[in-house]
């Protein structure tokens, strides 16, 4: 089963977007721009997002080639009045992405995260000065000093830790009612996957774990990150949190963990993470993994 | 045995970041300031990283808190007039590094990537007036309209591609040599670590690949990357390269990689990649491995 935002249906068409001919032919061409409100997807009665016709010539808007879908060039313009999301998506912006087909999600989350990252860098960070859309969005080249900025991608560790046959989840104040999800935490500078792993656990939790290991990833558009989903283990399962981070953490019996996900946990069990985060394909695979 | 800049010695103590009076504690405690020409390290007659004494009260440089290192907060100071590298490390500092010792070069690699962020974002991205350091050199804060910056790390996959008992290397003009390593390439937005692997492979040379599977990650401060090391398999091994990314590409049997690991590839063989590099680990992860 393919997770949510990854697998995207575009042929990105790398070589076209330093070639400002081959980019001229495409905006000329059967072209289609996505159409945003603000950030947020338009979908139409069948709940597909909606395109518009790009209209040669005559649009002056900063435009993202999206890439290659079915024979047209697909765009996204940048809005220039936004001020550009940094906080997690609400939840009614969680339920209209619930209701789109997988390519449309891919597809609208790349789109998003371009748009967003071009409408909070329209000035260069090194000289202050503005920046200018180039290479067909994928960079913003400075006005002023020169210099040439590139779509960010901030990589998150997101890991389910293992003791005995249970697991390690916590829940952030934010989280709807008795919802227990993966930790995880932003990669920093000078560390590996499996440092930040241990940092992120024993800074949010107190534990100190071992034996990390990849198990599957996911693009995460609010605003940009990489989901890094791991595996480790701890034999100290003594809990201390960090209120700063999270409200709770506990550990979970496997027989919990699968009763939450088949929705059979009862009024008082744990709920597990939405079918579109990676934390819930985290705690799918440890139950399928067995012991 | 731990890849080169990962793994480092110090307790990044994050709590301590967004706790001004903690902060003021340890620069007024037992503290010192690694020392830099520009980015690069200064080393001492016995190859360790030279630190100086940070003097309480009259330092008025912006400070970076590294961590803790036995019992001593370490901080870097942002150099104001750094216009901030974006090119790869030069021989002559790859040949300063390769003395260090693991601990110091993963000190050295996580302080290198912040200080080089501070100097390369001195200004707010969206609105394009000053910043100043925040939460202990983990955070930008804009003067004019408030925006939180923080440091950056740019996801990129780097892979190495099996068909029959062969690997797929390429070289840039840049490597030295006969040098061969493994693909690589930023993560895009709206991309999962196979996705990335897959567009990359195909990409820079006409190869189509399954089965992406992680084998290990590395931190590279060049400027701050985090180099996530994969494996694939492919069906068909005919190459075309993009000679824009790559000027040959080719399969190498088990045996030329084998013989180059061990230095035994003669005056024509190809060259692997240095132990300082992720792309070695893959190739020498590969040749354990076995068929």
């Amino acid at each position: 089963m393919t997770i949510a935002y990854s697998g995207g249906p575009l042929d990105r068409c790398d070589a076209v977007r330093s070639d400002p001919q081959a980019l001229a032919a495409l905006r000329g061409g059967p072209a289609k721009v996505l159409r945003l409100a603000g950030l947020e997807p338009v979908l139409d009665a069948e709940n597909r997002l909606v395109w518009d016709r790009l209209e040669a010539g005559d649009d002056t808007r900063e435009l993202v080639f999206l890439g290659l879908l079915g024979g047209e060039a697909c765009f996204a313009a940048v809005a220039p009045g936004l001020a550009g999301s940094v906080a997690p998506a609400s939840p009614d912006l969680r339920q209209m992405l619930a209701l789109l087909r997988h390519d449309d999600l891919a597809l609208y989350g790349g789109a998003r995260s371009l748009v967003d990252w071009h409408s909070r860098h329209r000035f260069c960070a090194r000289c202050g000065q503005p920046t200018r859309l180039a290479k067909g969005g994928w960079q913003r080249d400075c006005t002023g000093c020169g210099a040439e900025h590139f779509p960010r991608v901030d990589p998150v560790v997101i890991m389910i830790v293992e003791h005995g046959d249970s697991l390690l989840l916590g829940r952030q104040p934010r989280f709807p009612a008795r919802v227990f999800s993966a930790l995880a935490g932003f990669v920093e500078p000078g560390e590996s996957v499996e440092d930040a792993v241990a940092r992120e656990v024993f800074e949010e939790a107190g534990v100190r774990v071992r034996d990390v290991t990849y198990v599957s990833s996911q693009p995460w558009p609010f605003p940009s990150s990489l989901m890094i989903g791991c595996h480790a283990y701890t034999d100290d399962p003594a809990i201390r949190i960090d209120p700063a981070e999270l409200e709770d953490a506990r550990w979970f019996s496997r027989a919990d963990v699968a009763a939450a996900l088949a929705g059979e946990g009862g009024d008082e069990g744990p709920v597990m993470p939405p079918v579109q985060a990676i934390a819930h394909h985290l705690v799918r695979w440890w139950i399928a993994r067995g012991m």
